[in-house]
């Protein structure tokens, strides 16, 4: 074990209705570049959505990322056999990133919708967790974070939307909401 | 106004005790950076606090920030004169930074807590805000937010903590709590 590497990788939980989930995986993968960890981030929907930050992590060094899915949102009432697809590859590109030995940090970002929406299976995503290598530090993102999950998770936190501004009519904007 | 820019910036508050706040306001600095926008962020507290983030910021372009406070936290029930003086400092530069007309975004972390241990006042806080210039975004983070500041910003995120590792008697690890 090098310097820079965890002795102990925790599972972290961002899950709730409210903002900052995803930001607050982007931050910590700031925080964790910042002391020379090697990060992957795995976004799991909304894969050519244009988000301000997937223009960032190829400037930065140490970090790599992979995103499936298209540009809309799943719609969870018809799944379309070719979006399970898309969110088996990603689970299977999480797999392989966290057993890989590369990367101390890996985020699986809107996996908690890609269980939610059954993309992918929880069973499957519990399996991936109980044979994480115990260094590999692990951020799950998403609303609807499954119980199991949850129970499993060494750290969960719910974003709660205390107040939005959806609700006065601004719609997203460019730099802020992606 | 360049394309840049933001037609509305709005105010946004993380607050909470859960994990994420600070993250969460990071993760938005990268989208916005990658999205052209400029941001500043002033650190309230912990001024010389070895976080990651603070090394990796001066690696981005279009971002700059400020921090004040000592390493160690404040003792809200002894609370020092050079504290509170520090932390005007830092709302001095927040209002600076704010009418400059340089960023596009601009960070207060820690600021709710600065008010809630009384280093700041709640109406310098929230007189800022009104004189804010339309297009500035401004995120304000730290739990203990004031019931006049929520009443006050477009946005409102609670990271409520549901569970957490301390908890399990696991210390603060370098590159994923600080």
């Amino acid at each position: 074990m090098t310097d820079r590497q965890l002795a102990t990788g925790l599972v972290e939980v961002f899950t709730g209705s409210g903002k900052g989930k995803t930001s607050a995986a982007l931050g910590m993968v700031l925080r964790a570049l910042g002391h020379g960890l090697r990060v992957h981030v795995i976004f799991f929907m909304k894969g050519n959505y244009p988000y301000g930050e997937r223009n960032m992590l190829p400037r930065l060094q140490n970090v790599s990322f992979q995103s499936f899915g298209h540009e809309n949102f799943v719609d969870p009432n018809n799944v379309k056999k070719e979006e399970r697809e898309q969110a088996s590859e990603a689970l299977q590109a999480a797999r392989e990133s966290i057993a890989s030995g590369k990367f101390d940090l890996v985020v699986l970002d809107e996996v908690n919708v890609a269980v939610a929406w059954k993309l992918i299976n929880i069973e499957e995503l519990l399996e991936l967790i109980q044979e994480k290598p115990h260094n590999v530090e692990l951020i799950l993102t998403g609303r609807y974070a499954d119980q199991r999950l949850i129970e499993k998770a060494d750290l969960v936190t719910e974003m709660v939307e205390v107040k939005h501004p959806y609700k006065k009519g601004i719609k997203a904007r460019k730099g802020i909401e992606y």
